[in-house]
């Protein structure tokens, strides 16, 4: 019996898991900007909820946290999404709660969930990228999660790829996540709208070039219009890239896309599968599959109640 | 007791192996245009001599190749430069001698070497760049080779990084070859003095751009040359992205280079040292140190022979 905790910048999201199986779930909302002390005290109180409702003793609590945390789990570097900088979310929980408490990156974590009960079910390299408002990744080397000697050894929308015409958030020019996040295709599209280009996607969002998301993105280029088409093989030319520049240097035996882009489905994968071969160094070599996650919302809970078992 | 082989183009050398020491070292010239049969019965020759001389059981064989191994190490799969394409070197080795048979590509057992005698001793997570025609790696992780699920989890030198004025060996354009290579050091320089530039280098080479190479590059940019400080510019930028792309994936905790190159030694490291820090995502989190490689000419069957230690 473990707990598992998704903490979002949105709700935090707390499952008793056992066996696999959700038994017991409890959500609040995360107000971050309450301060960490707040927020802490909310996930103890949940974990203290869930361990009256558990007839078991508890192994131990797995938190994704949308950030970076130290390989040991006991403090959390940084979370920019709810303002926290060094704090120490592990030595806290522990002290309070006496149990064990493992702290992993949500993609790290995701990834996780998709190779214990998912898309790379089986495999003990895999390699689950999730491309969303960025592109994140979760690595997994001989059946552990690799997250490097500082916790940062999964930041591959970081790679640099090329350069681009904006700079990302991280201050950087020409990472992956620049060029292959739904935020890149947006974007992407504004860009070439304010160059004159003519769009059904501008019917679609009744020109406010704003309102342009990743899913009108792809409804457009599946209706057969240009510059949709043209914002879509750009995403896949560099997601491409960037997973050859992943195979190079990891060579996994699976890669699972998840996150809100890969909704795009087999419209999407078909696309990288034609792209991919153009970038590969050893193509006869590869035999890697690529395939879509396949776990949903609950995917945070379950992956988190498993990091104990892939540290 | 092992027997450590480094298989080159040039030359074959084999050692006996006591406990970190080669008591034995025999040498014999590749020929590689003998074919495949003709230099396997050479190494097993090799072997059964060495096997003569040792006073105790041979534990392994482990062989360094210039190409790739399956990670079983019982096939080459390739090695361009032998013209070897997928021969059962292990299976004919193992079945000849009777003893356990290792292979792995040459940058690895590189970077073993240098894990257990050198630059990165003591580092579960270390990163061996070798940088010299080409650029190859030797990805060390929780103590143990990470050579991917077909073998080519290493071959970093082909990461895509941006557009190149010319076509890697491998058919790609953009990989980290390309630009951070002696050979493309070389190309560079031939390509702006072709341009029209006046450099010191011409002087050097008595107007022969076919005689340029690293070494003569290094020397001209030490002594204050433009063209030779801008081509060392240019290698060290996106040497720095390739090794920030690295950590972004990898996060190692020590990164040793080695190859031709690295012989700049100093001046290289304090280059990089500069230039790295503005590729880094996370700079204040990256605590890996950069280095020179350690160790020289035996490396080679020094790592081949503790290549069982790190399978």
């Amino acid at each position: 019996m473990q707990i598992g905790i998704d903490l979002g910048a949105t709700a935090i999201k707390a499952g008793l898991v056992d066996n696999g199986k959700i038994v017991e779930k409890l959500e609040i909302l995360t107000k971050p900007k309450r301060g960490y002390d707040s927020v802490k005290s909310d996930i103890i109180k949940l974990i203290d909820e869930l361990k009256l409702k558990s007839q078991e003793q508890i192994e131990y609590v797995g938190i994704g946290i949308p950030g970076i945390a130290t390989p040991e789990g006991d403090r959390v570097i940084i979370c920019v999404n709810l303002g926290w900088n060094n704090v120490p979310l592990g030595v806290d929980i522990k002290e309070k709660t006496k149990l064990p408490v493992f702290i992993g990156n949500d993609a790290t974590v995701a990834g996780i969930a998709e190779n214990m009960y998912g898309s790379t079910k089986g495999h003990k390299n895999a390699l689950f990228i999730t491309i969303g408002t960025g592109v994140g990744g979760g690595i997994i080397i001989n059946g552990k999660v690799h997250s490097g000697s500082n916790g940062i050894g999964s930041e591959i929308g970081h790679m640099i790829i090329g350069e681009n015409f904006y700079n990302c958030n991280c201050g950087k020019n020409g990472c992956l996540e620049t060029f292959s996040s739904a935020t890149a295709m947006t974007k992407y599209t504004q860009k070439i709208i304010k160059e004159g280009y003519d769009t059904l996607i501008l019917e679609k969002v009744k020109g406010n070039i704003e309102n342009i998301n990743a899913k009108i993105i792809f409804d457009c280029a599946k209706d057969g219009d240009k510059v949709a088409n043209m914002v879509v093989n750009r995403m896949v030319k560099y997601l491409s890239i960037g997973i050859s520049n992943l195979i190079d240097c990891i060579d996994p035996s699976i890669i699972a896309l998840g996150g809100g882009v890969s909704k795009a489905g087999d419209y999407l994968l078909d696309k990288i599968k034609k792209q991919l071969p153009k970038y590969l160094t050893f193509e006869s070599l590869v035999k890697a599959e690529i395939l879509i996650a396949e776990l949903g919302n609950d995917a945070g809970i379950m992956g988190a109640a498993n990091l104990g078992k892939y540290i």
